[in-house]
């Protein structure tokens, strides 16, 4: 391919940098609104795909449009948030201010007709309700964890609550990309993994279907930046009460566990409990899982390193460094990468395995648009190419 | 344009995904390796720009090669830093060690005959020597000091040495992209500007121009992010020196001081001194620079307004905020933004205007690639078309 | 003095360790309950000064609780805090975990019979009327800003309603100690200064008595910690929203400013006027106020120093350090003192002067405590004898 | 005890509050400079004891100096610093600027005839030699790791070089506190432990003691502040390589793992391997050990929190927090307190314990502090009597 023939859009928007105008919210038909630059030059798409976010004043969906922003067929048609109805993106976000959004509308009066697939970025325990009710031409991946637990009983054990739209949790698939790819290709609801679930399960998952590791006594010492825990108002979230400090919370019984247990026995074929501490640390992203493990008998730490090689040497997004390289959370900030390696431990016979990610992309947003990508049809790593933001 | 014409190399990629092989380190002709990843896709471009980075291992060099990992023209032709020649960027860089990318050579056994243009992220003083000994053919953005100042007994005064390569320095075009746009264009060798002073031109020059400032009295109080200081190992810059905590430094004598003074005087015609304090604050990127300045007799907050807005109402990256909107650092963090806005002083006839850019890219290696693209006669955006990481 | 007859309650403890067992809430006439440690060594003090804190569910009032448990003559009779009346402090503040202290208390429940002086840190306009209604035998330092003011139609303007306690208003002495000391010293109700107003009047108010410094153009950069922000749950002060940026808020309009401009004002005789802009700066305690000023014809920078060294030469908590050293917030974490210095500035005639405090303690709780020894006769140094936590 | 006698030594100075000047280096036979306030009240110490501090420079040294600025008993008679010999202590520390302490000398220059105790603040490998020379009427408080091991082999294997000091090596005594108290009494040379051990060993010992734990698998995730590395100008400890990241380290090579596993040997009579795993956290101070064990058969997890209690019930600075109260690194910041919980491991069996100091006090200087309170025959909380700074 020569540079010349390269990224039309780009040399289009050079040739005829202002022609556009301002198109913000005037459109019709399939003409749709780039997340473009306000001063910069706006363009449209046909034939794009118009993406809803619902939930659009926290975290998850801020992320999900800083990478829709760059995404070559995905143009954002409409956001919601109820609380801030009305409101523009930019007294909720100021860091989105330089991009020309629609104003954030009630889920209420959202038009679906012109919307191919949301983001649902809302909290457990309400998204089942509002998914019941979308249109079922939607496309839909769900970053809450109403639809992620397949056995209904887990689900009322840990969240207090029976389930409201069990149908749905059938049709529902787990996103855990590059181990059901197939099966979220063909999927009109895919169940968004968990950050934590999503750094556990990389690593282990493969091991386990080896029969490289024992099943008893795995222990996820996990660490976690912030914002994993939302952008709600808390005293225990507040700048002087986190910084400069380490908690433990929700020891052995954080809501992430039943995830990890169903991932590794569908992996295992037999029930697993696991030993789960997360740690919240003063950063805003980043989350690692350290993992000791028993090898089964005979294997070596060269064992599971090879089998992790091999299961992800034609995976983009996970990664295994080189022998003795420690991973970094830093070295995933802003990206959708997992980074993995195995350590012998000290004790014979058991291993260490370290996993990061970034908890806002590969733990949230980005394996979102992963996921997405895959049910549109495109290739699942487009809008995905960042290079960690370091330092 | 619809969907299905745009980014030609994503829709290649995909229809044959592995089919490049790993192509590192085995170019001819004007086949250039694109920084991609070592898992995914890699591509070639085929007429595409060879760049080469020079001091590779600092923090500008690392944000240089983020910044080309999505440019749809640069391809990264060759990469040095002479202490840690031999090395893979990865040993130096750990977050960069998805990408395939060549490994760092010394700046002697560069050879430049298949690079186009370079970026020269190395040590002051030092630069001007190396610059004097490149070939003559390519393209040269310094991001050093060597080449800012137009008076040489300047330079001599604030760095100590003379200056050794003067016929350069007359040269040389001082890189404030949206002031002296066309002069770059037509540029051979272009003076990159120093954050503070880009952060403190891109609101005055505007003001001082159409006289609606005093030239007296400019007082500037400027806050930086740690990355401003570099990578080198000093016990100040210590994670445990810093971080909670602030620190005022170079009360007076900062060297971007003749830079600011330098870029005003232009801007008047007369010779401006300005008091300019800046301060470390416990953040690894940012800048905001909040200057004190008064009104000319007559001129009112609107003025000043109505004139930001006018001068930069077509520019992408210099954004005027809507009136009475603080701009904060943490709505640049990764961008080649400036944000800008003026507010009422409590005294009478004075105002303050506040602007923020991050100190890497605006500031430093996004600038930089801002002024490569006008170099190379491509759209000045390209490559840049990144949204603020946040939180 | 000999070792031997030195800190009798410590070798009284060292004698007899265990042998109070748990005074805890068992009290009567004059014995009160030291701040002691729960396993350790309770202590008790006769004729000490029984201290009830109103509002201990705040930083200033745990802070004040900091400070009174190394207080050779204070013990904490009560603390109130009307959303959390019937709990443990450690359910508010886990840190204090290790003491044996009262459980907080609603106001209205408090006998303050027992009690001797008060630290009321309950937030602004409610305080007026709670203080209204103690009884008269309370010796009783405000922390709060409801009666720094003197001129009841500036209260009125700034904080948007009429003030209900004039009489008291009038009674109040401002507690800045070192410059109104002996007014403290026969008080019965100390209006304590705020945080910024303390760092700014130290260094100023000694220059503008010694007509030094012009009053016009005086121009105040300051810079705080997030713990000034109190502990209210609020969006914009999660660790998120605050970590890795900067923000300047409530530019030209903080209230400080009347309290600024009164203390000043004070010591010229006349009116005065200040531009003053503050910023949130990503660490919990310190703050550092950057004053740009202009000398008065004739006056040098070292006529500053000289009087600056002057004025504090027997001062134990302000102290100006020596020529050309930058005072950092770093070097009074946790500690009464402010640091000062002043430096030339590159405008002829100008001047910079830079002052830090830790926000929480000389600015709140420490100046506080300084001022409640003077009430009470004691030394005003009493239970102040920190040195910084570094790092 | 009556308020007016308690704490003559401030009456005094109250009294006298200038009367001393500066005795600032005159001091001859038993009269020692208090590290008192410069402008503030400096008093001496007739028969109290004067304390050498070797090696001021790095962060341990700094903590020693900040808690010897309270201790009733403790004087500082000399400091040395062999790179910065001949400087005042505030050019290397400016937060003891507002101290009158010695200047700075090297240890070749000191004059120990007038000392009674050191604290030895040096780099392990040299520290040895340096006791070696030191003359016997000394105390030694060692914070190095010299002399902790008791097998010379381990030392050799761990630290790269064979121990120059087996004698003393033989004489020294471990100084664990809690544990070894009565044996530290009598000692001359004291090996203080490190952070980690201490950490680990406080809560495991009494168990292992009891029988209440396995001695397989004791999984130890630990996390510390980032003091802990030292002072040390090195790349990786830079705030921008630091700050908003986590760094799992040394992964089973870090040299505390023969010192943890001697002290849980000395305990259970047998070897113990244990698994342990250290993380930088970006903080500077506080440290965090989560350790998984499996309980030996039929042993409850009340059982264990029961013996913790009852372990420490008569200790002021092991603290074990109520039933469920998850240990946080804020509540010790800046205190000698090792805080304690245990908690119930989902996996049945096995359970989570989890411990809290701060690196720089329990886990360095305060312990240091403590045991030269033994040795010198004076109660073990003298000069520790702090609360955490929160926050």
């Amino acid at each position: 391919m020569s540079a010349i023939s390269f990224s039309s859009t780009h040399l289009h928007s050079w040739k005829n940098p202002k022609g556009f105008g301002k198109v913000r919210k005037q459109r019709d038909g399939k003409l749709l609104v780039k997340c473009s630059s306000k001063s910069g030059n706006p363009t449209s798409l046909q034939n794009g795909v118009r993406v809803g976010v619902l939930g659009a004043s926290g975290y998850t969906g801020s992320e999900v449009m800083r990478l829709l922003a760059n995404h070559p067929q995905f143009g954002i048609a409409l956001m919601t948030a109820d609380r801030k109805a009305g409101q523009p993106i930019s007294s909720v976000f100021p860091h989105l201010s330089t991009r020309d959004l629609p104003d954030l509308i009630a889920i209420k009066d959202a038009n679906f007709s012109d919307v191919d697939a949301v983001f649902c970025c809302l909290p457990h325990g309400t998204t089942q309700e509002i998914i019941k009710g979308l249109p079922k031409h939607l496309k839909i991946v769900d970053l809450s964890a109403d639809f992620r637990l397949k056995d209904l009983s887990e689900y009322e054990e840990w969240y207090g609550q029976p389930h409201r739209a069990p149908d749905l949790q059938k049709e529902a698939i787990y996103g855990l990309t590059e181990v059901l790819r197939e099966e979220i290709k063909n999927a009109r609801l895919v169940a968004n993994p968990g950050c934590y679930p999503t750094s556990v399960q990389l690593p282990l998952v493969p091991l386990i279907k080896a029969s490289l590791i024992e099943l008893k006594n795995i222990i996820i010492d996990a660490k976690s930046g912030v914002s994993g825990a939302g952008r709600s108002a808390k005293e225990n979230l507040l700048f002087t009460e986190v910084t400069e400090g380490l908690n433990s919370y929700g020891v052995t019984l954080h809501r992430h566990v039943p995830e990890i247990e169903q991932g590794l026995a569908d992996a295992s074929g037999s029930k697993v409990t696991v030993s789960f501490t997360p740690h919240l640390i003063p950063m805003s992203r980043g989350m690692q899982s350290t993992i000791y493990v028993e090898m089964a008998p005979g294997v070596r730490i060269e064992d599971l390193y090879q089998q992790l090689k091999l299961s992800y040497e034609n995976e983009e997004f996970v990664f295994v460094l080189e022998n003795g390289v420690i991973p970094r959370t830093h070295s995933v900030k802003g990206t959708n990468y997992c980074l993995i390696n195995v350590f012998p431990d000290r004790i014979p016979g058991r291993a260490i395995i370290i996993s990061v990610i970034d908890n806002l992309v590969k733990g949230a947003s980005g394996q979102a648009l992963q996921n997405l990508n895959l049910l549109m049809g495109f290739p699942e790593n487009l809008g995905l190419h960042y290079l960690p933001l370091f330092p």
